[in-house]
């Protein structure tokens, strides 16, 4: 019998494969005398070789599909595995305390731990600690005999069930094999969510319960269009999404023919649809996905990607590359929004009790003013090779815009002061993610150049409701009237003044919300390249005459999300 | 040489007295061998005894100040130090170990502590954990013979200089001999600051760094009407401040004439003023200062001091007494907003990374029912015995809304179906405190009775920033023209209906903000007792006819939080 589990659609597509279960074992043991101390040296001794196997293996496969620096985090679980001095430690207290070998790893790796993490000032040693963890469980887990799951070794077609993913769970996995992900946890805009969304694959969040209801092994149909995912299935149903994944590949193929043409509604409106980056990298998929421009570039990857904060000539080229890969398009690029869930180990933030609503982005940089100017010289610099357009994120008051223009304006003197050539017509606006700010539009619209309206953190702060907590999750309401009214606003403000609404959110490439945004008139449109064509063909068949008169209803007779969703669908059908 | 320290006017008045350090003293020390254990022994017997002097001192006045229920905590630590097992390990580590007396008393208490602490799924324990490391500190200061700052032992005038204070720390204080509290950290809206202006003590807050500047007994003039403290004054500064004091104090006498009079504009237009509460105990003092109304009663105190959910009795009790107190006045009962930074020992909640924005108030009530209910049965049976009115916190849609209200309607129904006599006409209202339902005001406004902006709240989540975090604490911007656009759409969809807009933030009772809030027509003003007669006398003095000719200027024209408080000042001049 087949057996059906509902989740969250976080990303597109129909996936058929066995099942891998990315679930870490309990490695609890009790600790035993054992008289026979040379046995347990001996259990040791294999369960040390055969972690080790397992990291070399690893380390050969990152290698290859991921590169040298993720390869590099294997070296060193590899050399504390080889550390002479540990090793002596272990079997010290295997022989003198007479206990069982997992308690020998559990005492000397706790120990090693604790002195490493006791150097609290030292972010290279809290990450060895780590480390350090990670190794004496990949030995326990030989000792045990309970593997570990090995993402780096997947090498034939999966999906991958799972509590949750860390970004370490992914960098390890060769992304060819992996047919869907299916997750306990998580909705539309987690961190994995987003991150299948980027890699194209397709899956199904916020199950609760997949890992107890899956099997290794099980095969598995994900459909991450509309939700579920079947365990087990038939073969009626196994040929049924079979079918509906041809159905989907071939509406992918429609969609490719709209790569080179505008976006423009069936009434010949135009609109523009960009594309969020988050790496020089990532600007490849953005052309073969026929963005009209980049509508954000997060710079945190230079950061994160970091021991230290990056200089203004690896910032500059970063910049410049990505720029001059978008050949004379727009590419706005945001400055740094360190903070929030975003922590640099060499950049010591305080400690918050509500980060969401704390230190971070353009409140850091106003008062670390020694980062902001770096970025900024690499930007005015990088503006010089073609189309760059600089946007400050959480902004909040008119304030905090006006002191970062004064900022560009003193470095950008300086710049052509020393000879260094600047465009002249950098174009510099906001993120509209804070309540404070949509209510306040007319005002900045006077001042700023362009508006990019961030629906991720303004729905959060509009509902008081963190997106990353289940438990408010249901909160996240893209299109309540409260909130699609902010948005009206700030579209009318803008036009008011002449100047371009984009929006940069999830939001934007929603399916019921972009005919409510194509009614308001939003200009542009920036999601993740993977759904650029879905959005353009989308656009080619809808008429903004009629979704003009959706808006009133929408946002003045309809009470709720859930009301304005019948609206539109019904307006679709 | 007097110093002047400045910071943030927390609570009105004018204090002169002796400093007294509220600080922790370092503990920290150094682990010796001993020979002569039986002197460490000794040692340890005579630190103990003061401790338990020190305790017992500390109950007798807590007893007599506070009630019965304050002085138990001190009865806990009693028994604690009286554990014959915890000392017998102590003097046995110091022989067997030979190490000193401040080296036994961690070990052991340490240990102790560690065992509690694991039983993490029983809270009682949680807190005896917590108990032996506060016995621990005791005995060890005086070990150390450096003493801890007994609140409780204050018996003379003095201006409390501390780093923060905590709930518990007030709560040991005589309160009569504090003429004023001089802070590190905190901003208008913490909790010390809230605490100082309803024990109606003069505070300054926010200073960074008092606690290094002033010693014990330096004379301190803390002056909370203009935020700053001048330590060691001269004779000529101690007679200004004296002066002012005086003036301070006569003009409170003309206030105290307008206790019985209606709080009226100098153009004779009647405003409500009410007050905000926090237990019964608070009506008293409400009702001598002339409240037109009870605001806000704030229900979580029936769930902070109890060691269960409080009974339907419980609480149907403490709404009687408050509605029969006010005899007749309206009593808005606002139902428990548990969660954010208010946790139960009792009520596990789910640790979240942002609470501010998490699973709290009536997210929880709507969740958890049988919480709710309880509650509402209290409420609804306590409504028959005056002017009960029941308020919703954190409501975000209007879906929230409509189901709290139709859990009143059952178990309203309930009750009379039982024979329970309940009142047939009680308001049901909501805080406006998210900014999506101020954007929604007018819809809101068709289906509850009443509004009450929640300032506070509303302020942090409009401009994104933890009103308790100082690194972004400029952004609580009360006069900011994005959030006074935000009051007036609420209070004019109030009226377009006829409904009641009040307001209960800190916000009512800022005298800048109250010719604004009385301009856009705010109906109630809802306040901590101690600024009512100040606020009614204001109010006296104003002509609401010149005060609305501010309102378009500050909303449309303004564009900082600056410029607005510059229009009010001058208009005011």
């Amino acid at each position: 019998m087949s057996e059906k589990i509902t989740g969250i659609a976080a990303s597109d597509g129909i996936g058929i494969a066995k099942a891998y279960r990315l679930v870490k074992p309990d490695l609890t043991f009790d600790k035993q005398q054992v008289k026979d101390s040379e046995s347990e040296i001996e259990r040791l001794t294999q369960a040390v070789a055969a972690a080790s196997d397992d990291l070399k293996a690893i380390r050969q496969n990152a290698l290859k599909t991921l590169g040298e620096k993720e390869a590099e985090i294997f070296d060193a679980h590899l050399a504390i595995l080889s550390d002479p001095e540990m090793l002596s430690q272990i079997k010290d207290v295997i022989q003198r305390k007479t206990v069982n070998a997992e308690t020998g790893v559990t005492a000397v790796t706790d120990q090693f731990t604790k002195t490493l993490q006791a150097m609290d000032d030292n972010p290279y040693m809290q990450e060895r600690a780590t480390d350090v963890q990670d190794v004496a469980k990949r030995v326990l887990s030989h000792l045990l005999n309970r593997p570990l799951p090995n993402p780096a070794l997947i090498h034939e077609p999966v999906i991958v069930i799972a509590h949750d993913l860390t970004p370490s769970d992914t960098a390890q996995m060769n992304k060819k094999y992996v047919k869907g992900f299916l997750m306990d946890l998580g909705g539309r805009t987690s961190h994995s969510a987003i991150m299948s969304r980027t890699l194209e694959i397709p899956a199904v969040v916020g199950t609760e319960n997949a890992t107890k209801l899956v099997q290794d092994n099980d095969t598995v149909i994900l459909n991450g269009l509309d939700g579920f995912a079947v365990v087990s299935p038939d073969d009626h149903e196994r040929e049924q999404y079979e079918n509906e994944a041809k159905r989907y590949a071939a509406e992918r193929r429609e969609w490719r023919k709209l790569k080179a043409e505008p976006s423009v509604s069936a009434d010949g409106k135009h609109f523009e649809i960009a594309a969020n980056i988050g790496t020089p990298d990532d600007v490849a998929a953005v052309n073969s996905a026929g963005a009209e421009a980049v509508g954000l570039f997060r710079t945190e990857f230079l950061y994160m990607n970091s021991q230290q904060l990056p200089s203004e000539d690896a910032q500059f080229k970063a910049y410049k590359q990505v720029v001059e890969a978008m050949n004379g398009k727009p590419v706005v690029i945001r400055t740094m929004d360190i903070g929030g869930d975003k922590h640099l180990p060499y950049l010591p933030l305080p400690e918050e009790m509500n980060p969401f609503l704390g230190y971070r982005a353009i409140r850091i940089s106003l008062d670390r003013q020694e980062i902001f100017r770096t970025q900024l010289r690499a930007l005015l610099r990088a503006s010089h090779y073609g189309n760059l357009r600089i946007m400050f994120p959480m902004i909040a008051t008119l304030d905090e815009f006006r002191k970062a223009k004064q900022v560009v304006t003193e470095e950008k003197d300086n710049l052509i002061k020393s000879g260094i050539p600047v465009a002249d017509d950098i174009q510099l606006g906001i993120m509209v993610e804070i309540p404070a700010t949509a209510a306040f539009a007319d005002q900045f619209a006077k001042e700023v150049d362009f508006f990019s309206i961030g629906t991720n953190d303004l729905i959060q702060y509009t509902f008081a409701a963190d997106r990353g907590n289940d438990h408010v999750s249901y909160l996240y309401q893209p299109y309540n009237p409260a909130l699609l009214r902010m948005i009206k606003r700030v579209i009318d403000a803008a036009h008011k003044e002449g100047k371009t609404a984009a929006m940069c959110g999830e939001m934007a490439g929603d399916a019921i919300a972009v005919p409510l945004l194509m009614g308001m008139g939003l200009d542009e449109y920036s999601m993740s390249a993977t759904s650029i064509l879905r959005v353009r063909s989308q656009m080619k068949h809808l008429d903004t005459r009629k979704l003009q008169n959706l808006i009133e209803p929408a946002l003045n007779e309809c009470t709720t999300n859930a009301e304005v969703k019948a609206l539109v669908e019904k307006a679709l059908a």
